[in-house]
């Protein structure tokens, strides 16, 4: 190895200065200096992600990269946050350049696109396994939390919801799928996109949200169980992508919908106005939003297919 | 495994309600929301530490959680912060709530005892590893950092060094140690005191300084590359503790010294009359401030011993 640990650091991860001017000091000193906006609160989220567990060693490390910060700004999306500042704490078996290189270039990418910048980080020796720390704004008069649905909200889910998990198991499994519904589920696994844009406007609108990242209905669960209300959902109305249904039938797909994870995408609850007003301001951009129950003061979360309750077992991304 | 990662981490890491009222929304949440105070700027540092590789299994659980806090926070007191708020990533093989209810008694001992809340987390399975991050707040006036060396400047150490470094190897080898000598260096490797008010105190008089983590030499070496100037270090000034010179004998206790890592302690560089100033600010608490040296303008770093040059290699930690 004929550079160091500095070296590679600068070389790489501090290739550029700051984008923003809120970045005093950025990466290469014992802290980062950072300026928060006058009259707005910081949201931070952390997340990590192990190869072998998170994701394979067939995944691209630009894709590694990528989908390490999405899953962070996933978490700020849900709280109706404004991207600004990253860390990240990077331990590879080896100081290899090239994925170095590719993985800098995927998350470098992202942080692009939502004009962050990373601050700081730490690479260090050991499995391979990716930490990112995530720093946003928002208004002080509140985020969105998990804990505000109220009995009568929409529950609304954006996208689709299912691809990642089907994604997954292409990647598994020799699925006959189509190239073409091949790859638009194993992009959706590999480069979700965060819902930024959904979650700033539903700061403000909305009464409770969280991103998909273990499954509708663990997170769902999480939104019933810190609001202390329940929720009636009807599964034909949870939204699936046409390759999802395609590839693994309509059992297989509803079940993937309902409980895979990975998918990013923002289960929230509002009121049924707001819910017309929501979906008009982002026909333009693509983004459905989707109402697949009510939230019900009956606490416990009960779902309906073609009008006859089916089981409701949580079988989400379970960490242990 | 009966209790599922959400229970666990409420149950253990979410123990009691914020210290701090600035923490609007702690752990539990898809970000925690904080409140920054007007008027300052936040200096934020991320660590990792992996079993294997900077810790064995040997250590005691408590020891691991208040250690990974301590690094990080020696950052915080490298720039001179005031400590606020810290994020964990903790990445387990398995959910052993024994092991975490002691990783978290060490860690969150350190946490209240410099007013800090663990406001987010991440718990996720793999090999053992241990990503902290820290928040602190620093004068709008400007942090403390690595770059402000000018020729002329005393260069300064906190405390003694190579201490951990004498610890580690105690632990790996049979050092033939009294039981207290023992102790003491593996007290030193395993419990650092992060200089939180040493570095509050050199924020707006010292003009440069870093945290001891790699070794005296690797870590002096960025002060001087980054503020464009050289050093003259007088090895026999380097401060050395009885226990480690008694164990290991005048050249090993010197080499431990100038390149052992895991120290955190303080090195700084100031004018000749600051330095008096707080030498005598903090004597009585008992942490020793040592003059090892000069800033000259001639870059490199010169290492004296008895009046003649000595080989200067930078043995520090190399984590690749």
């Amino acid at each position: 190895m004929s550079e160091g640990e500095f070296d590679i650091i600068e070389g790489i991860f501090a290739a550029h200065p700051p984008r923003r001017s809120d970045v005093h000091v950025g990466a290469g000193d014992d802290c980062a200096v950072l300026a928060p906006p006058l009259g707005r609160r910081l949201a931070v989220s952390v997340d990590t992600m192990v190869e072998g567990v998170h994701f394979t060693n067939a995944m691209a490390p630009g894709r590694v990269g990528y989908r390490s910060l999405a899953a962070s700004l996933s978490d700020l999306a849900a709280m109706g946050a404004e991207p600004a500042w990253a860390t990240l704490a990077l331990t590879v078996p080896r100081a290899d350049l090239v994925w170095l290189r590719e993985f800098h270039a995927g998350f470098d990418a992202l942080a692009s696109e939502h004009g962050m910048d990373l601050v700081g980080g730490d690479l260090t020796r050991g499995p391979l396994a990716v930490t990112v720390q995530v720093h946003g704004f928002v208004p002080c008069a509140g985020a969105l939390l998990r804990s505000g649905a109220r009995p009568g909200d929409r529950v609304v889910v954006t996208g689709t919801v299912g691809d990642a998990a089907g994604g997954l198991a292409c990647t598994l499994d020799s699925v006959p799928a189509s190239e073409e519904d091949r790859v638009y589920l194993l992009n959706r696994f590999e480069r979700p996109e965060p819902r930024i844009a959904v979650g700033q406007a539903l700061c403000g609108s909305a009464h409770a949200a969280i991103d998909i990242s273990d499954g509708l209905l663990q997170d769902l669960g999480h939104i019933l169980r810190l609001s202390h209300v329940g929720a009636e959902i009807d599964a034909e109305s949870v939204p699936r992508s046409i390759p999802l249904r395609r590839l693994f039938g309509d059992e297989d797909s509803l079940r993937m919908a309902l409980s895979g994870g990975d998918d990013y995408e923002l289960c929230f609850t509002c009121a049924p106005r707001t819910l017309t007003e929501l979906q008009r301001q982002f026909r333009a951009s693509g983004v459905a939003l989707t109402d697949i129950g009510t939230i019900v003061e009956v606490k416990g979360l009960q779902i309906m297919r073609r009008g006859a309750p089916i089981m409701a077992a949580q079988q989400g991304f379970q960490h242990f």
